[in-house]
């Protein structure tokens, strides 16, 4: 294992924590809240830290798979630890889990929050919250490739860990300019969110705050009632850009080189358009009559379903009022999730496109048991060792997901509670029903179910492999066998000393 | 397709099914009710339609796995209208419907129910219902196979049809010894059962519906309150009973050829017991507080726990109000379910140890991507078609299920009935939690509903491709092709006649 690149990238991340923990305290400066020395102290601290662990560049900067999980992981959780600490400071969130679990579903665009009543909290940690969300949608590993150069191929290994999907896509030959495309189309939506929010008359520190929650697909909102006091309009720009940002980013590169045909020819984001189709008819039908009109109907339903299925978490309702069929394609939505290559979570579309395809085909060789058929996506024979992790992906979800149910009952809630916690924190989407409803928060768990959510969270993001791979026992053995090594080492200089 | 032979199984099946009727009708003799002309005359309707369809013998004896498909299916589907009418004539359950689901979940060994209070039912319907459990425990066919000679190989494919488990083992060379031997197995342990029940002083006809009901592992009752009237001891008979039935029948086979070391090396029986203990232990401590001590602690989970993973659904207790731990961990079992080859429901043991594996030899693969490590059950080579047809049973059932609980929430009760009552019939339980709960009865949803939860009955009863194979358009294809073509052959024939 090569330690010494996996100690730098933290060292990195650590530093750009620092510098983008700047932002909340310009936010306290602006409404001249006190709470600002908290987050100039933690960003110092991180400043100060991350330059310690980069002054020494590693000798070799070869990246393989391992090396790009191991960094990739321990980046998040780092990221959260020192993100945590402002809230302890300031006091908003007096304990430390509660602190953590906050920032870790801000980063992993979770968006399922511990606090009550969120309009109680200062502008700056509002920011913050929200800003979280925006660096977590499209990672801060990428951001580093862009702006970081690194020798070696291997640097797709680190993306590979961090970016959504069965496969990454290369845009450019180049990483480098891979992450930069993807970073420049995520500013620009953003900045074009964020305008047309202040046009549609949303003041502007709401819009800020909107537009980060809605590019990340994070889903913290500024107000108790989330986005539903705000005008039908506004309502409609969340929707759009919603359902946007859970468009996989090759699409947006395609159309900017003008390569039109090649955007609209994407299965994965046709899919994805017509299920969000369907499931807007099939509801707003359903709670037409707890709606002043079909038009009040299709815009509350149209809401639900982009920020459901984009994992974002935003809502205009409390669906959990909603018919029983209603709720059920909401869950249904909360498993199936946005595009590979876009911000949003879930299992992903593409994922559920292989999925199909190869259940059809094996349906049809029962019956034609001489066949001989490719499965294809976007007219490219799928490669066999995608078909195979696909299978491992769901399979270890489905354990993932049982075990976090099991832990989390021993808090003796609701087992409609308990199932859509794990639902809205494993796939990154905020609310889930009864007790974990749009209307409640998190709070109520106990530290235990907080933290197996919390690993939820990071291994929703992360696309479960990078967090399994801290846990399992051989990178245990070999950090162990290290140690071991170096205290051998140790002792024998010690004793060469005495002799 | 060969329909002689499809067409001559129905035959043979509707015959038996007259002759099993025959004994409601001698119950209603025997306690003077006015029910039994009911049971006798669909018992003559039986005989009558049965021998009609087999007078002719088929051409040709070859049976391919979709002839068996298709005639299991079908055979099922005609054993439940014919058993469903007595229901109706007597006015026990006067809609069709009601009958219907009745007794599909009688055969599939489900124990489901719609009626509310059991105890106003007649004798003959009280024994019909638990008796259809233990047809469906074991398979109509693979009793047929045991006393029918048929010609060629193929039968198997029948076999394979009903059967439940991955892989159906030939106990013999011959598919007639095999099925003898399974079928002495089950009336020699059903007697066990009955003969200790007697002993416990349970009241005779009680004990040979209990003794119907657990080696089915079905679980009607004659009581409301299932078996938690009865005494301590009798719960143990059933428990332990329950648990033996579930016990992959191989297991006996090998004990009765005194091979030991062979029924006890089966890793599938081994792990079953292993799941057993854990839950049992696990419940009893969460349960406690509930409970007069340790003893009746253990007593209440051993039961519920043996009633669920082998499907059976009787309870002693109302597991609804358990807390949400012991309650997730009997979701879990319910899906879980017994060893394959046994006459329980669920997913089976088996599959899961293939699942876990698979997902384990995948894992290593990530982190030693050089190892050729080959999967081993029962210390024998998997088959790389057993593990894909796995793989392709667990995504066809979770499709199915998906699909099942969208259509029955349309019913808008709460989720938690909807997930339940699709878990309890595709696994063939029975009862469920909150609106399907042990206290409670299927009574409440819609026809559509209840259509739907008949076929998930068959569906997980005949293990998917039998009940699947029906709906493929291939097969309607065929079967529409053959009409036309001998509407043709008749016009031609009439054109001739005219010339």
């Amino acid at each position: 294992m090569n330690r010494g690149i996996i100690r730098y990238v933290l060292g990195a991340v650590i530093k750009i924590e620092g510098i983008l923990l700047l932002a909340p305290f310009l936010t306290a400066i602006i409404y001249r809240e006190s709470v600002g020395k908290s987050y100039l102290i933690v960003s110092l601290i991180c400043l100060a830290v991350g330059s310690l662990l980069t002054t020494r560049k590693p000798k070799d900067s070869v990246f393989y798979l391992k090396e790009g999980c191991i960094s990739t992981s321990l980046s998040w959780i780092v990221l959260s630890f020192f993100g945590a600490i402002p809230f302890v400071l300031t006091g908003e969130i007096p304990h430390f889990i509660n602190a953590l679990f906050e920032t870790i579903s801000g980063f992993t665009t979770t968006g399922a929050s511990i606090i009550e009543n969120v309009e109680e909290l200062s502008h700056a940690s509002l920011l913050w919250r929200s800003f979280t969300h925006w660096i977590g949608g499209m990672g801060v590993l990428v951001f580093l490739l862009a702006i970081i150069p690194m020798s070696g191929g291997g640097s797709i290994n680190l993306m590979r860990a961090e970016s959504p999907g069965p496969s990454v896509g290369k845009l450019a030959p180049k990483m480098k300019t891979t992450a930069s495309i993807l970073y420049t189309i995520y500013i620009c939506m953003t900045m074009f969110e964020f305008a047309a929010l202040v046009f549609a008359q949303m003041p502007i520190f709401d819009a800020i705050c909107t537009a980060f929650g809605t590019a990340g697909t994070g889903g913290y909102g500024i107000k108790v009632n989330s986005i539903g006091d705000y005008s039908v309009p506004i309502q409609w720009i969340v929707t759009i850009f919603m359902i946007l940002f859970g468009v996989n980013f090759n699409a947006y590169y395609y159309l900017q080189e003008k390569e039109f045909k090649k955007a609209f020819a994407i299965e994965e984001v046709r899919t994805y358009f017509i299920v969000i189709f369907v499931a807007v008819a099939a509801i707003s039908i359903n709670i037409l009559s707890q709606c002043t009109g079909i038009f009040d109907a299709i815009t509350k339903s149209a809401f639900q379903v982009g920020s459901i299925i984009t994992t974002t978490g935003f809502s205009t309702v409390d669906f959990d009022t909603w018919p029983a069929f209603s709720k059920t394609i909401l869950v249904i939505l909360m498993f199936i999730g946005a595009c590979a290559g876009s911000t949003g979570g879930g299992i992903k579309v593409s994922r559920f496109i292989i999925f199909f395809k190869a259940l059809f085909k094996e349906a049809d060789s029962y019956i034609h048991p001489k066949s001989i058929k490719k499965i294809t996506i976007d007219n490219k024979p799928l490669a066999h060792d995608v078909l195979r992790s696909t299978n491992v992906f769901l399979n270890v979800y489905i354990l993932i997901f049982v075990c976090s149910i099991l832990i989390i009952s021993l808090d003796d809630k609701s087992m409609q509670t308990n199932f859509t916690a794990v639902v809205a924190t494993f796939n990154n989407i905020g609310p889930g029903l009864e007790g974990v409803g749009p209307t409640q928060n998190f709070d109520g768990f106990s530290n235990l179910s907080k933290i197996v959510l919390m690993i939820d969270m990071l291994a929703g993001r992360l696309e479960l492999f990078p967090i399994i791979i801290l846990f399992h026992p051989e990178i245990w053995k070999e950090i162990l066998s290290r140690r071991e090594a170096r205290k051998k080492k140790i002792r024998k200089k010690l004793e060469n000393f005495k002799e």
